[in-house]
């Protein structure tokens, strides 16, 4: 049997170290005897993992101390009500680019708190680009933007400048969070469901200024409330601390294999080298703009059409190249190749594309 | 090194069964050659693995024909939130029976949203009991209980009859589901985390009659509305995977142990063994109302103030028994024996008792 690597857009595939460390936490967590998740959270084992975690994840992103971290429940759709709920005064509003699906929601649920200011949308050209040059408006109280767009395989190389020192941005880092370094400093808040860059299904970062956790604009449930959270590390109610351990296990994962400067190389390299094949080869193209392609996401379709998705997709599955279908609002193929993907795995698929070509050339 | 007994009041002992079932599940799910961690949640094994542990819980509990089975996140704190926005018309109100601190935390969320009738507390004995005689008031659209109390010990064993047709009951059941029996269409909403009966944290159970899901009296955040979740088999967004995987090996192992009826029987002889220990032992004391005694958590105090806490605690924690410290507003003891606590650990905590009386009297 071939070795099987998975090019699912999420839950995706995550290190062996992390998969290792899930295994050793289910069997005996640090030698105490009983499983990890058998462990209250309020004992100690389980506190000190809370606190490692998150400082790992300051140091690996260099986040400045007026920063608070959170492990939450409700993944980025929940964060898109939360946000608003949280951020947005009485009667004011906030500015959002729609570069897909996903902003498309997160647009859809400040409707329900707030004005929203859709100031750009790439939705024309069927998000196949990012667009440029955003000025947000005087009236939004921050500026919303998914930095990597999953569906359509677009990622914002640079992100919007404010126009002024009171706005900031908001990011939905789901897909591409830990993927590169980033200056933390630009953004008000930060959030990223876990199971495509972090760790399993079952656990939200949120990255907020501190600053930003006292508003109450609003009598709001109080798990909702941002400062319910921070105020109780984590902890106001059970968090789900499984999830919690496998995230720090890729994060000590990233630290060793030399931080996020690293795994912005490796990610660019593999991206590159998938990116020059699909250029190369006759029978694939990319729908995505090339200086918005993500390094994450990569969808490529067919030049003609004489050809049936399946019969890749068969091709592919029969060499362990699994969860390359695309997604249906773009067709064709989709690999996600997020950091646990590995290079060797990246060349697989170059070589199946090629064998492939061969074949049906 | 003594067996390890957790009476932990949650996250809790899971059956080895279970821990086996999670184990299995981190290395390679069904054979298929990757983790479970890794899985998407659209492909077959994991979509299956929700349909079988629906259809496990629905023939376990006996789950009528019209009710849905969800899979939540956010814990019972949030349904503390969900139940009152989805199930309150505009301008009415609910009642509430306040059996202790969690019952408190849902009525202080539900004011945030309509009414809220108390039609019954405990407050005043410190919650040492369950009111008897609870009448729903007409206005209440629902009225809710908690049916058994971590902290204080107390255990509904008579639900409350409804006045009317229309009313219903809605319960809490965190720490008690699955540990016996129960009539489903007694009630409009079952609620509970996982983390005490069923598996890890991470994982919230609602049970809901149909005709309840689609009420839309307000406009609330798309992840707080039951219908969103029911009309997309919980996987609206991405679901926590793995956590309702361990729950599905725990309800297979309640099923192979002869299902709730049996269930209830050993929880009955497990509690009895240890209540009656709690009487005949002259050091300790029950502080609960003998007819409401809980069967899941089981809270004693010693009879005289001459011996510190501290040292029975040490004295247990000694024999491999922990997590045995009471809560801070009750104090002492609590033995948390849920459904995966072992007869053979009731009965080590009942022999370090006996020896604990002899080595002090």
């Amino acid at each position: 049997m071939n070795k099987i690597y998975n090019f699912s857009a999420g839950p995706a595939c995550l290190s062996d170290n992390a998969i290792r460390g899930a295994r050793e936490a289910i069997l005996n967590f640090q030698d105490k005897g009983i499983s990890l998740l058998e462990m209250s959270h309020r004992s100690s084992p389980v506190v000190e993992l809370f606190e490692e975690t998150t400082n790992n994840l300051k140091t690996l992103m260099n986040i400045p101390e007026n920063y608070h971290v959170l492990w939450l429940q409700g993944g980025a759709s929940l964060q898109f009500s939360m946000v608003p709920m949280n951020l947005i005064p009485d009667n004011g509003s906030a500015d959002y680019v729609d570069t897909g699906a996903w902003s498309a929601k997160a647009i859809t649920e400040c409707e329900k708190v707030g004005g929203v200011n859709v100031i750009a949308s790439s939705r024309e050209s069927n998000y196949t680009n990012i667009p440029k040059d955003l000025i947000s408006t005087s009236k939004g109280a921050y500026l919303h933007i998914t930095s990597n767009n999953t569906i359509y395989g677009t990622q914002y190389k640079q992100y919007p400048e404010m126009s002024n020192d009171n706005a900031y941005l908001v990011a939905d880092m789901s897909s591409d969070i830990l993927s590169a370094p980033i200056d933390v400093s630009k953004f008000g808040l930060i959030y990223a469901g876990a199971q495509k860059n972090m760790g399993p299904a079952g656990v939200t970062l949120v990255i907020i200024r501190s600053d930003l956790i006292e508003k109450n604009y609003r009598d709001i449930p109080t798990m909702m409330r941002y400062s319910t959270h921070s105020s109780k590390g984590s902890m106001y109610n059970t968090p789900p601390v499984f999830s919690v351990c496998v995230v720090n296990e890729t994060l000590k994962w990233l630290r060793d294999l030399g931080g996020l400067e690293k795994m912005k190389q490796i990610n660019q390299q593999k991206a590159l080298a998938l990116y020059n094949e699909i250029e190369r080869n006759n029978l694939f193209k990319s729908p995505v703009d090339q200086e918005d392609r993500s390094t994450m996401n990569i969808p490529f379709v067919f030049n003609e059409t004489h050809i049936s998705d399946q019969d890749f997709l068969e091709f592919c599955e029969n060499r362990g190249l699994q969860s390359l279908k695309g997604h249906r609002s773009v067709g064709g193929f989709r690999a996600s190749i997020y950091n646990a993907m590995s290079i060797s795995g990246v060349s697989a698929l170059i070589a199946a594309m090629q064998e492939f070509e061969q074949q049906n050339s």
